[in-house]
């Protein structure tokens, strides 16, 4: 199967990701269903044009019209969903994700799924520190990853339109893991780097502290506004790896520390030379430096 | 003295903050002159205009003749300037900084200086992670903080100056805080952000894991890029501020490691949910919020 602009595609959960989804899926020229027990967000969504049908109800003639569906919910709504209403799906029916943490649920989903649809997994990255269809906003993703996450027990045809999707969408770069790479590298990218902001914003208590705060700090710092419920389960959900990678970070942090204490210049000096080289790896577009130098 | 379109203003230092203030008295109408050893940079700044007059020899004349010296230098090459040159400096002359790190400075220059000229400290909390005049930008100054440095032994006089310096270059908040308080402060917003993101770059040895990065990620690491001569200077001058930040820091981020590992899902909401509460405090615009909810 591949996406054409007769594809039905149903999206269940429209909050910022699936909002987002929805907008660019519309913005191309794709009829987009949506299902969200919340009716707030289904009105605003069709008002704006952003969605062609929906409803707060589990509407079972929409959900039996659907050839790909996208789930993006929390991890665990996600699976009740799956446990519960799984049978209101076409036969053939592609299934896909937009969840953070993949090893438990993608093995899971697939052992329970029946054997005429297919589920495979993907991980947009990309996010915002405001949640809710009103924030939703399909550039998003545009310069973001897009991951899909496959296992063994997945088809070459369903890869291919998940790819699709992040075409669509006009993800950056799509690239393909296993669950379990996948997990360590968001461990590192993503999870520890939301503990460090975390620890970060909460370790000094000094008042007024903003009226003297420069850019690296707030750039340290944005992503401490953090949705409780979504990210305590991904936490959990990735506790083995993220537990490792905080570990590694403590080591180095640690290092530094030690340097510092015992005065040692040149030790802290080549640090400092590793760190800065290997940050240019990661500047987005290293072609377009304005200054040209 | 408050500086006017006849004041005789002297930079010395111009790489990265030198250049910028240059440019931003330049913009603002004032006739600027520069030392710095490199002629490279002299010329540059000569050829667009950025300085009237400037040289890379001690031009004593040009010395003698300022009212008011900036110096844009690494900490030890400021104290030693003024252990070597402050004699030709003019009488009543005031002179002021850029220095990141106050504590031993300040006190140390303000007790081998000439009785008959002032130094009052600043430190414009702005920068960029490119270093030297082609990079310079007065726009770095627009929406930072800008914060003068007295001791006791300052008049009023001079901190008006040296305030009139941060409202000509058009800092957003310019405010007032002793050596000490100004080190605690930069001990935790500059330097500690600033070993978190060489710790978070250096941990990690993965290939390609540019591949997968997200923007969370080069948030916090853009400061990674860091000059290490500059930066190690900073650090060992401010060792024990900045070893009482990191330990504050590593208690915090330990006790969320310790939540995560008894799975203590509530504890780490609370966190997430004070952490959040915090960040807000710091948006830059909290008014200007484009989506308005």
């Amino acid at each position: 199967m591949k996406i054409n602009k007769d594809t039905n595609i149903l999206i269940v959960g429209l909050g910022l990701i699936g909002g987002s989804y929805a907008r660019g899926f519309s913005k191309a020229g794709y009829r987009i269903k949506a299902i969200d027990t919340d009716q707030g967000a289904i009105d605003y969504a069709l008002e704006r044009g952003i969605i062609c049908a929906g409803t707060s109800k589990l509407d079972r003639s929409m959900i039996e019209a659907a050839d790909v569906v996208i789930f993006a919910l929390y991890p665990h709504i996600f699976r009740e969903w799956i446990e519960k209403n799984q049978w209101y799906l076409k036969s053939g029916a592609v299934i896909t994700d937009v969840t953070g943490v993949k090893g438990g649920l993608v093995r899971y989903i697939q052992s329970i799924l029946r054997d005429d649809c297919e589920y495979i997994a993907a991980h947009p990255m990309a996010g915002c520190e405001k949640l809710g269809i009103e924030h939703s906003d399909e550039k998003i993703f545009y310069g973001a990853n897009y991951i899909v996450v496959p296992t063994e027990k997945n088809s070459e045809e369903a890869k291919e339109l998940c790819r699709q999707i992040g075409q669509i969408l006009n993800f950056a770069r799509i690239s393909e893991l296993s669950p379990e790479d996948h997990d360590e590298m968001i461990g590192f990218v993503s999870q520890l780097t939301h503990c460090i902001a975390m620890s970060l914003m909460t370790c000094d208590h000094t008042e007024n502290l903003e009226d003297y705060t420069g850019d690296s700090f707030r750039d340290l710092t944005r992503i401490a506004r953090i949705d409780e419920t979504m990210w305590s389960e991904l936490f959990l959900a990735n506790k083995d790896a993220l537990l490792h990678q905080m570990k590694l970070f403590t080591m180095e942090f640690s290092k530094l520390e030690r340097m510092l204490m015992e005065g040692d210049k040149e030790g802290i000096k080549d640090m400092m030379r590793r760190s800065t080289a290997r940050r240019k790896l990661f500047d987005k577009e290293v072609a377009t430096d304005e200054h040209g130098v």
